[in-house]
This record gives structure tokens, C-alpha cells and sequence, in this order.
């Protein structure tokens, strides 16, 4: 058994999960590290964040998901060190021997160097912030039902969501479902289908990564759903509760009761680590290039994969593109990651370079609403279909890694009943004037 | 509108929720205050401490409760202050007049006077400390698997529950289930079936509010699901992961990685306030000795039910008796004074004092295992009858509420499958040692 080869992994999203999965009948000893213990499905994170699932919903515990595979442990914790030439990674002051490692650390909210917005504009990468989205956005309506302060009510019932691509969107469709539908009739005092809700975004078009006749539905459909979309909008200041926004050359100032980041991310903290241990470069976006086999330049048995790593597509245009930061793209690398260790083990030639297959985009936009393209064949669709489309690939995933039809149920149930059924405000402490007898969050 | 009748009913537990729901058709204004923005099924916060539920399955949104129900508004924050004499209730620098007004603020956990121990002994009376105990259990296996020390792995692998009272039984059972079941071969280095977990209790014998022999009966299967009962121990002091217990005359240290406290209760902070605005009495446990018919001494239109109210039990017995602290007695409480309110708005003669019906009592042990005692026919019965009876019961309050049918698949599912779906270690900054990158709470 010590002489089996050694794999640490770190990091349990989309990226290290297809990697140890890829390898469930190797030979080898695998150590998979996170600093959370569960799996998490981002891409409906935006669903936690307006109650209509539950944390625990979108969340495969990582040792439930390994139970079976015998020849992967995992270890919940950090990677402090990286030793590239002694090949070791530490977790305080545990060494753990590798010799191979993947970093899949993946990416975290991105404010482009303003850490100070960050109190006041939540992101959505972690159940926690999705949780506090959601608290924020309940609050925000609780006290406008009891303010008596007109200017104080319009800036609690104002949204702001910044950024327009995919998860901009979702949050601005499904924060528009809560307020229009769920929650309508819940108030005496303020009326939140009244509310506003407003999605900055600085390109020309939302979805810009889509073809411009499906940003040009999911507009329509977002004004359909009383969306305000400020398209090359810059937002130059983020305060407690007030955006400072140039709108195409005025500024403006806009209130609002709760501010939603979705602008931007950025690779993990880890990445600098990664860097400092083997000299690689990291780029503006904090993501480390790597080689088209996926391993770091001069250190064959260290590969980078999933949102962490630049990898540059093999297109024959001129235009110099990247895999995106998607989760496809992560199983696709981990997976590759993985076929490549076997070819090592058992001598066998290593395959050709990485390959991003693009199975497709979609972007759902609220309730039986979604754009979907298919680069081949070629074939771009909205409406109803897409939104079984969209739902179809999502409800997969999720039951890939364990037996989620109770997801499935309750979803089937909010969209009959328009019932979202997790709108809890959780650790209020930051909300409550006087915390006195709250738990201690 | 002015001119109707107007009742603030400050906290949405069983008893304010029960005196609102039983005016609903009274031509009145009610106002419903609460910290919180659900109503929380208590009972069941032991299953979300142990990932068996999420805790959205156990709390209903106070204004989804109320949505059909316009004579009442929800208001969500803090009582700051009362006044009996002007009639009002202030929240923050908002005052809300009243003509009756119902205290319902409930119950919070109990250190004895020692607020220090708080920190390292987790109650069980939000959702947040029942996520917080999730997170503990969960994230001591994680130290132990990593860790090389036997001293430090065997008091990781140690849980002590202080309360030998049904929420402590259960508990104790509910963590020896996911411990030697849920979690049986999640680990690699560690051995979760060998968890060691203590039930101290100051009595003669856990379940003292029971008969004997139903302590027995739970005794018995406590034993035979590898739980420690220490009876007539008392906890002299509780440090970080350490207890010193007096072990009938023998002092004794015992580390613990995790340390539940269900060993008692307290009425709720707002006594305070409301004893210094009325001049009422205050009990040793924090509660406020009221009439028999639940009103305040000289203040006949100033109510307070459920776990605030300290209420003697009308028996034919010498033995100075109270009504109990539990759901049943505050649904009872708050359904009586709905009745009064409807006499005195149609001038009808007021009802007989306020008498407690004990339907019973129950505990759950664990999977297939209660105690049932029932007084009238006099009944008492345990096993898997027991389970189905418990669990009818608090699925039938759950239901009452809200359509809880995914709470009672989930439970079947778990019940089949030893499951337990929530299984995350949230809000972990607490918890790892170095926070970078993690979320701000």
C-alpha cells in the first residue's frame, strides 16, 4: 500500500469530483481536500438565495459522494503550504505526500480591488452568502412594512443585482418571482409586487456570452417580469445601502435596500500559493496558465483544472479564447486529468491535448423561462422548452451524486404553487438593531 | 378602522400563533410581533442539529401562516419598550397602542448563571444553535480523521449532552444514529461507530417529568444504542471542550469535542421589561407568575402564555404544581385567551379559569423507539407503536401550518434508508482555523 501512487486532489467541486470519480477503479491512494465538507451545485445557488431551495438541497456531503470509493479519503481543512520539489502539500502542520497533485481550487467573487464593497454588495459563490442574500431581501421588505419614511420604503424595495451574465439574470428573474408572486399578499402596509428591481451590467447586452438574439429574449423576458436592465451601466461606488452607477455618461446615485455581486470572480486564494511554490504566473483574473496538457509549465505531475486554470481553447481562428469558467468545462478537465494519470500508470501513450467540447449554454430567467444555444448542431431556443431544457440538464447533475428527487418534488411543487418554501431569515444579528438574546453569529 | 378593537400579540410561537389563528374571524386588529420572521417547530430542532431535516422543514413563515388572515399584520423586530399605563409597545421609536396585549415571548436556554459556559455548551432553541450543533458534531469526525493524536482523537470522538430531559434523550439518540449508522464508513482513519457519547443528568433518572418505568424503557434503549447515561451528575463547570462533571462525589474531567445543553430554560428577556412595567413578579426560572386567567396582576387586559407564563396547575393535590413548558400547554394557553377576548368584545360572562388538559407526553429515542405516557385512559407504552405514535403526532402539528408532505417523505426516505440529507458544516469561521476566503460571518 505505500508503494501505491499517490494523488492529492484539492478541492471537491465540479473539477476534483470528475477527477477522483475518473480514477474509482485505479490502483492508486487517493487524498481529496476541501475546506468545506459537502459538494456544492453553484448553479442553483441562486435558488437558495431566494428561498426556493434549501442549503442542504444543492449540497452532496464529499464523503458521502466517496463512501464506496474505497481508495479515496478526504480531509476537510486548508492547504497552508505547497512544496513542489518535496512534494507536499500541508494542512497546518500535517505534510501530506503526493506525486501527483491537481489544484481545483476554484474561483471566488471578483470586486476588481474594491474589497470594501463587499459588505455592502453580497456575492454568490457559498451557501452563506446565498443565505444572506436571502436574509437581506426578506429584511429588506420587513422593515419597509414597518417604516413610515416614504424615501426610506422606496430604497428598501429597490434591487439591485450587478452584473448581467447568467447568474445575474437568474437572481434578477427569480428575485422578481419572490416579490410578484410568492410573497404578494403577505404585506399589509407595502405591496411587494411593487418592488424594483434593477440589473446593472457593463457590456452592451446582458448575456453577452450568448448570441445577441438571446440576450435580446431574455431582456424582453426580464421587462415582462418588471426587470430594469441599465445596459452599459459602470458602477463606480458601492456604500452601505447606495450605488454610485455611470449610466452611459451621468452618474447616478441609487439607493437600495439590498445589492446583489454578480460582476465578477476571480481564481481562489490558493492560486497564489500555487504560484509562489512553483513560480507559475497568475493573470489579472487570478487564474494560472497552464500548459494544453493541464499541468504547470516545467512540473509534469502538478495540474491545475477547473475555474483556477487559463487554458487557452484550440480554435483554428486567430482570436485568442479561453476555456470558460463553467462546470462542463470542469468535469471535462477533471475527467481529462484523470485519463492522463491511467495512461501514466500503465505506460500507455498520454492522450492528445485538452479538448473544451461546448455542449451548450443556458441561462433560465424565472418560471418556465430560459434561453438555451447549442453550438452543433446549431440551434438556439427560449420559452417553455428551454426551461425543461434547462431543467432536464440541472435535476441530472444533481442526481448524479445522490438520490435527489425530493429536489425534483419541490420544484415540481413551487412551480404549481408558486410556493417558495425556505424563506427563513437566519443569523440576524447584523440586522437587528439590538442582537440582545440571538444566538452569537 | 380606528375605532376596532386592538390586540398586539408580541412573539410567534405555539401560543401566539395559537391565540391568533383562534381569532381569525374576530372583527378585531391584530398585531403580531416577532424576532424572528418563522414560526419554529421546536420539538423537531433536534433533527435539524443531527441532518436529519433542513431547517426550513421545520419553520413556517410567519406571514405565509397569516397570509389568508387580514385582520392580522406581522411585524418583524424587538419589543424595546411597554407601557401598561398609555397602552403601547414601542419597536425602536415606533409605538404601537394597544387595548389588550398578549405576551408570548417564549423561553431561551437556561446556564444556570453561568453565561460563560454558553460559548462552549450549545443550546437547543433556534435554528442557529441547531445548525451550530450540526456543524460542531460534524466538524469534530473531521478533526479526528485528520488528527495523529489519540488523546485528542478520543475526546473529538467524545459528546456529551447535559439534560436528561426528552430534548436531551433525543439528542443523545439522534447523534448515535448518525454516528454509528448515517456516517458508518465515511471515514478512513477513524471509526464513527466508536463515538462515545454521554447523557449527564442531575436526577435520579433521565425522563424525571415520566414515570419510572418509561425512564426505564428509554434507559434500555439508550444502553442498547451505546449511550453513557450519568445519572445524579452534576456539571460544576464547562470549559472549551472540557467538562468537569461531580460524579456522585467523584470529581471527574471530561473532555468532549462536542457538548450540547439541554439541561434547562429560562423565560425569555422581555420578562424583564414587562415586570418593570407592570411591576410584576419574576420567578427563579426567569418566568411571570400570573392569575388563573393568565393575566397580569391589576393589568386585566395584559396576557402572558406559553413558556413566559408561570401558571399553577388547578389539582385537587396539596403539591403546589405548574403548568409545563411545552407545546401543547402553550396552544392551550393561547386558544383560552382568544376565547376571553371574544367574551369581552360581545359582553358575554368571561370563561372559568384557565385549565390545563395534559394530552400526555412523548420522547423519541431513536429510530422505531418512545416513550408514550398518556393520563387519561391512563396508558403508557414504548417500542415502535411509540415512534408511530410521536411521529403521527408531530407530523399532524407540522401539517397544521403549512403542506409539510416533503417533511414526511424526507422522514420516510430517512427511515428506510438511514439517511440523513443535511449534512453540512456551515458558517465554519468559527471552526477553521484560518478563515481566509471564507464567508464574513
Amino acid at each position: 500500500m505505500a508503494n501505491k501512487h499517490r494523488l492529492v486532489v484539492v478541492g471537491g467541486g465540479f473539477a476534483g469530483v470528475a477527477l477522483v470519480q475518473s480514477l474509482r477503479k485505479a490502483d492508486i491512494d487517493i487524498t481529496l481536500i476541501d475546506r468545506r465538507n459537502y459538494h456544492l451545485f453553484q448553479p442553483l445557488l441562486y435558488q437558495v438565495a431566494t428561498g426556493g431551495l434549501s442549503p442542504a438541497n444543492i449540497s452532496a456531503p464529499l464523503r458521502e459522494v466517496f463512501r464506496k470509493q474505497k481508495n479515496c479519503r478526504t480531509l476537510m481543512g486548508e492547504v497552508t503550504e505547497i512544496d513542489a520539489v518535496q512534494k507536499w502539500v500541508a494542512m497546518g502542520d500535517q505534510k501530506i505526500p503526493f506525486d501527483t497533485l491537481a489544484i481545483a481550487a476554484g474561483a471566488t467573487t471578483s470586486y476588481f480591488g474594491n474589497t470594501a464593497w463587499e459588505e455592502h454588495a453580497v456575492g454568490l459563490k457559498t451557501i452563506e452568502e446565498a443565505t444572506e442574500i436571502r436574509s437581506r431581501v426578506l429584511w429588506a421588505l420587513e422593515r419597509a412594512e414597518i417604516s413610515q419614511d416614504p424615501a426610506e420604503i422606496q430604497k428598501l424595495m429597490t434591487f439591485v443585482i450587478v452584473g448581467g451574465g447568467p447568474t445575474g439574470v437568474e437572481m434578477a428573474g427569480a428575485i422578481s418571482e419572490l416579490a410578484r408572486y410568492t410573497l404578494k399578499g403577505d404585506f399589509r402596509a407595502i405591496d411587494p409586487t411593487k418592488v424594483r428591481i434593477i440589473l446593472i451590467d457593463g457590456a452592451e447586452r446582458i448575456l453577452s456570452s450568448f448570441e445577441p438574439s438571446s440576450s435580446q429574449r431574455a431582456l424582453k423576458c426580464l421587462s415582462r417580469m418588471g426587470v430594469e436592465v441599465w445596459s452599459k451601466g459602470r458602477v463606480k461606488q458601492v456604500e452601505k445601502e447606495l450605488l454610485h452607477v455611470d449610466r452611459q455618461g451621468n452618474m447616478e446615485e441609487l439607493p437600495a435596500g439590498t445589492i446583489v455581486w454578480a460582476a465578477g470572480v476571480k481564481g481562489a486564494a490558493l492560486g497564489a500559493k500555487v504560484a509562489s511554490a512553483t513560480g507559475a504566473a497568475i493573470d489579472k483574473s487570478g487564474r494560472i496558465p497552464i500548459l494544453p496538457d493541464l499541468t504547470l509549465p516545467g512540473y509534469s505531475e502538478i495540474f491545475v483544472i477547473g475555474d483556477l486554470a487559463s487554458v487557452a481553447l484550440l480554435k483554428n481562428s486567430d482570436e485568442k479564447k479561453f476555456v470558460p469558467g463553467v462546470a462542463p468545462a470542469a468535469i471535462q478537465m477533471g475527467q481529462y486529468v484523470g485519463k492522463i494519470i491511467q495512461c501514466r500508470l500503465s505506460g500507455n501513450r498520454e492522450p492528445a491535448p485538452f479538448h473544451y467540447f461546448d455542449k451548450g449554454s443556458m441561462a433560465t430567467i424565472g418560471r418556465a423561462a430560459a434561453v438555451v444555444e447549442i453550438p452543433w448542431p446549431k440551434l438556439k431556443f427560449g420559452g417553455f422548452l428551454a426551461w425543461v431544457a434547462w431543467l432536464l440538464v440541472h435535476v441530472s447533475f444533481l442526481v448524479q451524486f445522490e438520490n435527489r428527487v425530493l429536489v425534483l418534488l419541490q420544484w415540481a411543487g413551487n412551480y404549481f404553487t408558486r410556493n417558495r418554501s425556505a424563506l427563513l431569515i437566519t443569523h440576524p444579528t447584523e440586522l437587528v438593531d439590538d442582537p440582545k438574546g440571538t444566538p452569537r453569529h
